[in-house]
This record gives structure tokens, C-alpha cells and sequence, in this order.
């Protein structure tokens, strides 16, 4: 028997109408280019969305089209989260940080028909131009008629606007139509295309604002460093709207002292980005110290926060930090770390010990760690296994690829690829990427743990692992460091013996090479297929 | 183009299954019949919802049947409302309130296959059983084998518990199933059943702890006074599990000195009820002071809580008070009542201004107001409409029943049956019902501002107020008042011209009955059916 409840789909402008209803007069700023700020409420940027989708009508964008932006964190990239799906079609993210040839790569996979660019990242886009096929409209905003670009079919963002009409239907009644796509920029083959459907983006925003999680009330002033080209920005503009919260977008102002500036002056209560910005935020404020006090919790994802640096925040800024997981694949929040009640009681570096974890799955998701068999393992805080997860805001496939049993177990649930522990009151700890562990005679080796273990050495500087082939064992661990500069020689005996304090005598590194330098990827991690590659080619000796 | 998101369906299990995963040693505790308290966590409810649900299967419950429940707060009815839909079958929650035939009515109505009782309310079920036709099997609590009974066909629940297995797969994999049933005692008419889906129950439990609506999380102790067997407890059953609040289930004891005595020493931070509940235990406060400081948020709803008793909350024991509206086809929670930052700097008594309102609609619930003609009236605070809503979990229609115009716009909206304003900045206040409002000449007069008026004169102790049929207006406004026992002789000219220092000339009864008693309902509203049908007997002079 059927329920007899209202047939509502849930569907991304049901958010914009909640805000223009709710809270008209709260306000989104921009820091523009300029360096000025930009400032306009909920209610305008209601009038402008339904103007944009009108414009994307007139560009000839029909249900369904991918349409691109290129654009930093601002007020017109925000009409476009909102106006692209009102009218049916797909916000396709596209990151500015891709290689050229992998941006290339996701505008043709993706066939965006129409790319919005912020022309202060023409130069950047400009590059690619030549390789894209799809693209029949090129929209700039951010500057003047008097602009010069070797891209085809350009128009002005705001004279299209100026001409359209703010009466606007909405189209999408079907709440699993696509609305979004965002590819992630993988280490190994092509970036791979996550589409989100209004429902679950929608649903995703109902999780973030449990309180439990990001919990923002309209109290919040919020600043999303965390930028719009990369997993949704965390979904923080339909959070932000669908709560009242307001929004502080930086532009491409992304300096610590002018973070730090918008920070003290707008009385931000959530900030949001990763932990290397928090990183330079955090020495900005040390030399130039701000008013910091109406922060509320400093929200931090994407990578792992060092747990120095919550320590540093906590003890030294009075400054509370919510250590955050997820991917874009969960659109993109997983779990949340905050202390609960029976931590409450704990000494301060243990109530540290648990923020350093990225913690328990929100309401919504649901978790497992999963071994090399395929069994699930107990969440002891020891065993690691593989994280999988399912939901209704997690991918069940890649747009346009083949579902593959190494991203989606049969039972339907999502491989992040993340390796962990789970503690036994939930709290997740990820120590590596399945695919960099060291699978060494059935056990598994963490390669981040060990070059933790050597980077504490007081001679190293830096340690990558990766695994060898070992005819006995399957695989081995081996270890490539880069010394102090006053270190002298060292040898490997001398580093095992140090290691041999803390890890079991099967995790110590068969052999290490020292080298002048690690390779590293476009996002600064250790690049470990070119270390793979250079041990294959006898290069480390 | 559809997304390429998991089909997840949205069960009501899920909520089980996170609270036990996520939040497994926290606490539900019942105080029992007895006064002692009986303690246990979410894990062990799990087990146990695992083996009540496996009752249901022995006892013939298939898929889709309705299970009754006539039952206090307490933790076997938490069961029952997670091994019900658990198992693919329908929560009936049984109002113990009810006149009997009503009672019957429902039982009969909605074909209820078992009934589970609590054996404390076990006379009050014995009343009507024999007027019962489909049910199959009794089930009793709170009792041991030496109870007696004229039910035929009863089980005691932990005979039944002890035999079954606690391992069982959830049924449930389409979320549009229904879940819950719940008739609201009308005034007019028979009771009608909303039938819940599983999909709007979870999205009200998300919806509700959203940090802008109750904003529950594990560090909450939540109180529900308000009844299981009444509007789902406003879904607290479900929310408090999602979000790992700890449970505090009254049992029967509802008086005000047991209600303090659980506050102080639970540490309640969340009691939820109605108002008069509320005004009991504030003068239970006043004469026996208890440790009321662990209170985040007093939630009260049900019917609007009177603005000085929100005062003396907020000032005299600094107890915030957070104002909800919801009806049983809203699931229930339709708006909440809290300062917003652009209060803050309001003069105390404008914050209770604000606070006496509904409040605005929760993110999720989208309402306007509309006029006689049909038309959606203003938000400017003056303005009068019946209240509409629609929403992922707001009803559609009620259980074997044909939609009417009477509940249902032709556009797709519930039509409340309030009569409200709507303030610029969204906060919603009631005024009246459609069917208590007194038409006159294409105007509204609202019944309950015009008693409150006639009521706030020092020798009226009571007034209703009562549209009677007029050749010229269509319809005016009558008043039936009792007088304080000292007031002597007064008149209704003496009482208008009271009035009409308030109120436009045309709001003025015509006439005013005096009397010693007005008639009410069984939950204590002026039973203004009664009062139509005296008058048009000619009763009132």
C-alpha cells in the first residue's frame, strides 16, 4: 500500500524559492576582482537567476545540455548554480587547476554546448581553445565590451542579461533529472564525471544542515574558500540559501591576509576550504593578528587537517574546527568530526586525538570498511579496511563509463578508494589510498602511516612508500626520502632501527632511496606513479 | 537526462540503522508505570525491533495491514513504531483521548488487524470492544499473566518477544509504501486518516533537525510530552534517533511535579508538549522551584502558547521558548518560532512579539495565504488568508477517502483550515479557523481576536464568538459570554463600546448572549458546533 502524501519532487529552485520567500533581504557578497566588494540580497539574486535562465533559454540550451562555467567563487557563478538547473540543464564545474589537455578532455567528454568564463581566467581557458569541439557560446563576465579573446561566438554576461526578461517557469518536475556534473581529477587515466540529479543534490543539503553536521542557521555568515570548480563547493551555495546563512565569496582573493581581512570584517562565523589554507590563514593571523572571535567553527575538508594544526586553532585562536570528509562522488560530504558528549570529559589532546579523525558518517550516509576478501571488517580503530559507502546523495556511476566492479560492489555500494579504521564509537580515520597500500603476504601495510613514521625522523625532510614487487611476500615496501640538508649520511639500518620502535618488524621498508627530490602531482601530493615507474626503470637503484 | 545518483530509497529502517551504528550506547529511558525508571540504548532497541518485528510476522501481519497502538510514551511503543513499518506494515497510532465511538470509528475505519495495548490504558480500550470488527489479535503490555480481560485473543508482548529471533531483513524497499496512519479528532465530521510514507517521514526527520527547525543532536535529552498516539509525537520518535538524542519516554506520568522532577534530574535539554502543559509545570515551578538550566529549548506546540507564559519562561526561569505550528497532515511540523538575527536588537518585549507568532515555514514546507476569492493575499502582517501548504511530507488526501476541494486546491496545496497573517519577515500568526471566521459584507472578522478582545474586559470571564446568518451582510458576528461571578448587571452596549475602542465598527457582535457555562470540546475548545446549533434553536435569546 501506497502512502497518500504529496507527490513533491524534490528539486534545486524548491531552495531558491525557500530563500526569496524566507530570507529576501540576507546578504551574498563578492569580493571583486577589483577588490571591491559587491553586495546584493537573496531577493536579487532570485530576480537574476530567473533573468539567466531566460538567457540560457535564448542561447538555445535545452533540457538536458551541459553547460559549463569557468569562473572563481562569486555572485554570477552563484545565478549560474541556481539558473543552469532551473532551466533543465547541467552545471558542469569546470576545474581552472586541470592540466590543459585535461580540461580539454572534460569539456569535449562532457559536450558543454555553452561555457560561462570569469574573464579574469580567460588567459587560462584560452589555451584549451583550440582542442574544444562541443562548445557553440562562449558567455564572459567579470568584464567590458572592450575585451579581446581568440574564443568563437563570445557575448557578454550582463548585456545578455540586461535584455532578458525576470519572469521565469521553472522546468524540472522530475526530481531525477541531472542537474550537475563534476569531474574529479584522478592520478591515474581520465577525469571521470560524477552527475548529481535534484533529488540528491537536494537531499544533500537537507543532511548538511542537520545539526549535527554543518548545522548553518540564518545566524551564519559564511565564506566558501572552497571553490565552486571543485565537488560543489561542499554544496554550500544550496546549503547556505535553503538556511538563510549569508555568503561571503572571495573571488579569486584567495591570500591569507585577504582572507583574513574579509574574516575579521564580515564577522564570518563559518569559514570553509581546505587545510593548506587554514595552514597560511593561520601564520597570516600569528604575524597580523584579526578579530577571529565570531567564527563559529572553522570548517576544513578535502584533505587531512594536521592535528598540530586544529591543536593551534583551538589552543592558541580560541577558534573551534570541524573536521570534515567526503568526495565528489557524495556530492560531496561523508562524515563530520566534532567531539560528542563522551568526549566532552576527555584531557584536551585526546579530545585533539578524535578531531584529527574525519569522523562519523552524517545521517544519510552509511559506512562500511571492507578487506582485501571483501569481508567487512569490525570498527575496532585498528583493522583498516577499504571505505565504502551508500546513500541517496552518492554516485551509482560515472557519466558516459561503464559501471566497473573497482568503483561499485555488486551490493551497490560506492569504493572510495579510501583505506581506514573505523573506531568503535564511529569515528573514521583514513591512513591511505587502496591503491598506494603495501599488500605484503596478506596483510596491509599503510604507506602514509610509514612515511609519517620516517618524515618524524629529525635527519628527514620528506618520505614517499611504495610498494615493490617481492617474489615471496607479493609486495614490499620501499621508501625514497629526502634528507635535511645537514644530515650527512644516513643509511637505511639507521632509519629501520628508528622505525622499529614503533611499527611490527614486517612493516619496515626493504630498502630506502635518498633522493634530492619526490615528484609531485599538480595538487602538491607525492606523484607515486612516477616513483612506480622510476623503481620499474631501475632509477632508484 | 536522469542522474546518475543511487536509488536509495528513504525508509524509515535507515533511522533505525544509524542510530544503532553511529549512536549505540545512547540511552532511551521510560519511567514505567511504577515510577522507577527503565533504561536502555539504541543498540539494544535494535534488538529488540528486530524481534517485535518478527512477532508481527507470526501473527499473521502482512504488508501494507494496519497494526493499532493505544499506548503512553514509553519505550515499547518506540518499538512499535520502528518494527510496524519495519516489517512493511502500517503504524495506526490510537488517540486514547478519543470518545469511544470515535475510537471504535478509527479501529474500524482503518481495519486494524492487531492491536497492541498498553495495559494501563486497558479499560479505556475495553469500553469499545465489543463495537470492534477487524481486529484478530490483542497484544498487552505493561502487565503480567494474571491480567484479566474481556478482549478475546490476547498475547502478552514479552511472551510473545521471548520466542522470537532477533535477526530479521528490513521489508521495505519502495519509499512511497505507507507507514503510519493517524485520524485527527475533527470537530465536524468523521475522523479522518493521513496516511504516511515512508519517504515523508524520513524527509520530515531530516527536515526537522535542520539547526533552523529543532536542531537536535547527540548531546540533546528530549522529553516528548507530547503523545506517541498523537501526531507522531512530532516525528521525535524518528528524529531523536537520527540525530542520537538521548530519549526521555514519561510513561503515564504526566503531571506537572513528575514532569519537573525528570527535567532536573534527566537533564533535559529538549521537553517537547502543548501549553497548557507548559502552564502547569510553570506554576509547579513557581511553588516547587527544580534545576531547570539543562533546558536549550522549551517546544511547545499544538495550539499557540500564550505570549505571557512565553515571557515568564524566557524572563523569570531564563528559559528559552521555541514556538512550533504543524497539523497531523503536516507530519506535523509546519513552521517554527525563533528570534532571527534582525530581532535581536529588539527591545525585550518586541522579541515576544515575534515569538507569541507561528514563525516561518521550515525549510521544506513552502505556504501563502489566500483570500475568499481564491487569491493569494500579501505578507504585510495585516492581511488575512487561510493558510496552504505543500511539501515532501504533507498529505494528499486522507485513507479511503475522496480528495475534496473542502482540503485540497485544485494546484495541489492542503488547505489548513487556519486563518492567518503573514508578516513581512514570514512569521505566520494565527488568527482563527475558516469555519469559526464570521463573514460580513466580503469581510473578514475573526472569532478568536474578537473573544480575546471581549475577554481581556475585567468582567467578562469567557466570550465565544459565533457567525449568525445575516439577510444583508450574510453573516455577523454574535458573542456568548460568561460574566466573573462579582460583575453584576452589564449589557451589551456597555461591552461594544469596550470594544470599539479596538476594533473597526463593523467587527461589533450585534448582539451578546450572557450565560453561566459556554460548552467545550473533550480536549477543552469552546465547542462552537454546539453554540451554531443552540442558536439556531433559538437557545441564546
Amino acid at each position: 500500500m501506497q502512502g497518500l502524501m504529496m507527490d513533491y519532487p524534490l528539486t534545486i529552485d524548491r531552495i531558491l524559492e525557500h530563500a526569496n520567500r524566507i530570507y529576501p533581504r540576507k546578504k551574498i557578497s563578492t569580493k571583486l576582482p577589483d577588490g571591491s566588494m559587491h553586495r546584493y540580497t537573496y531577493a536579487n539574486l532570485y530576480g537574476r537567476v530567473k533573468r539567466l535562465a531566460n538567457v540560457l533559454d535564448k542561447l538555445g540550451v535545452e533540457p538536458g545540455d551541459r553547460v559549463g562555467t569557468f569562473a572563481w567563487n562569486n555572485y554570477q557563478h552563484l545565478e549560474l548554480y541556481y539558473a543552469i538547473p532551473g532551466s533543465g540543464a547541467v552545471i558542469h564545474t569546470l576545474n581552472i587547476r586541470l592540466f590543459p589537455e585535461q580540461l580539454a578532455y572534460v569539456v569535449n567528454h562532457a559536450e558543454d554546448k555553452v561555457v560561462f568564463i570569469d574573464a579574469t581566467l580567460l588567459p587560462l581557458f584560452e589555451k584549451v581553445a583550440d582542442e574544444i569541439e562541443s562548445v557553440q557560446h562562449y558567455v564572459l563576465f567579470n568584464t567590458d565590451a572592450g575585451v579581446e579573446t581568440k574564443l568563437p561566438n563570445v557575448s557578454l554576461y550582463e548585456d545578455l542579461m540586461a535584455e532578458a526578461s525576470d519572469d521565469y517557469n521553472w522546468r524540472v518536475t522530475d526530481e531525477n533529472t541531472a542537474m550537475g556534473l563534476c569531474y574529479t581529477s584522478g592520478t591515474t587515466g581520465d577525469p571521470k564525471g560524477t552527475l548529481y540529479s535534484h533529488r540528491s543534490m537536494y537531499l544533500h543539503t537537507m543532511g548538511a544542515n542537520q545539526a549535527n553536521v554543518l548545522a548553518l542557521t540564518e545566524r551564519d555568515v559564511v565564506l566558501p574558500v572552497v571553490p565552486m570548480f571543485h565537488a560543489m563547493a561542499w554544496g554550500l551555495p544550496y546549503s547556505c540559501a535553503f538556511a538563510g546563512a549569508e555568503m561571503i565569496l572571495p573571488g579569486p582573493h584567495l591570500q591569507p591576509a585577504a582572507l583574513a581581512e574579509m574574516i575579521a570584517e564580515e564577522k564570518v562565523t563559518v569559514p570553509a576550504g581546505v587545510p593548506t589554507i587554514w595552514m597560511m590563514l593561520y601564520q597570516e593571523l600569528q604575524e597580523n593578528p584579526r578579530d577571529v572571535s565570531h567564527i563559529r567553527v572553522l570548517t576544513v575538508g578535502g584533505a587531512a587537517m594536521p592535528r598540530a594544526l586544529i591543536e593551534s586553532y583551538e589552543k592558541e585562536l580560541d577558534v573551534s574546527v570541524l573536521h570534515a570528509w567526503g568526495m565528489t562522488e557524495l556530492s560531496p560530504i561523508g562524515t563530520v568530526s566534532q567531539l560528542q558528549t563522551h568526549h566532552l570529559a576527555l584531557p584536551e589532546h585526546e579530545q585533539w586525538d578524535v578531531k584529527e579523525r574525519q569522523g562519523y558518517p552524517v545521517a544519510g550516509v552509511e559506512m562500511r570498511i571492507v578487506n582485501e576478501a571483501g569481508e567487512e571488517v569490525s570498527w575496532d580503530g585498528i583493522t583498516m579496511g577499504e571505505v565504502q559507502v551508500r546513500g541517496p546523495w552518492i554516485a551509482k556511476g560515472y557519466y558516459k563509463l561503464d559501471a566497473s566492479p573497482d568503483h561499485f560492489t555488486p551490493d551497490g555500494w560506492f569504493r572510495t578508494g579510501d583505506v581506514a579504521t573505523i573506531s568503535e564509537d564511529a569515528y573514521m580515520h583514513i591512513t591511505d589510498r587502496t591503491k598506494d597500500l603495501v599488500k605484503s603476504g596478506g596483510e596491509w601495510i599503510s604507506s602514509v602511516v610509514l612515511e609519517n613514521g620516517l618524515m618524524a625522523h629529525p635527519k628527514v625532510m620528506e618520505a614517499a612508500v611504495i610498494a615493490i614487487p617481492d617474489e615471496r611476500w607479493g609486495e614490499r615496501p620501499m621508501a625514497v626520502a629526502v634528507l635535511v640538508p645537514e644530515a650527512g649520511a644516513v643509511t637505511t639500518e639507521e632509519l629501520n632501527s628508528y622505525l622499529a620502535a614503533k611499527f611490527a618488524k614486517f612493516w619496515l621498508p626493504d630498502k630506502i632511496a635518498f633522493v634530492d627530490e619526490i615528484p609531485k602531482t599538480s595538487v602538491g601530493k607525492f606523484d607515486k606513479k612516477v616513483l612506480r615507474h622510476r623503481y620499474a626503470e631501475g632509477q632508484l637503484g
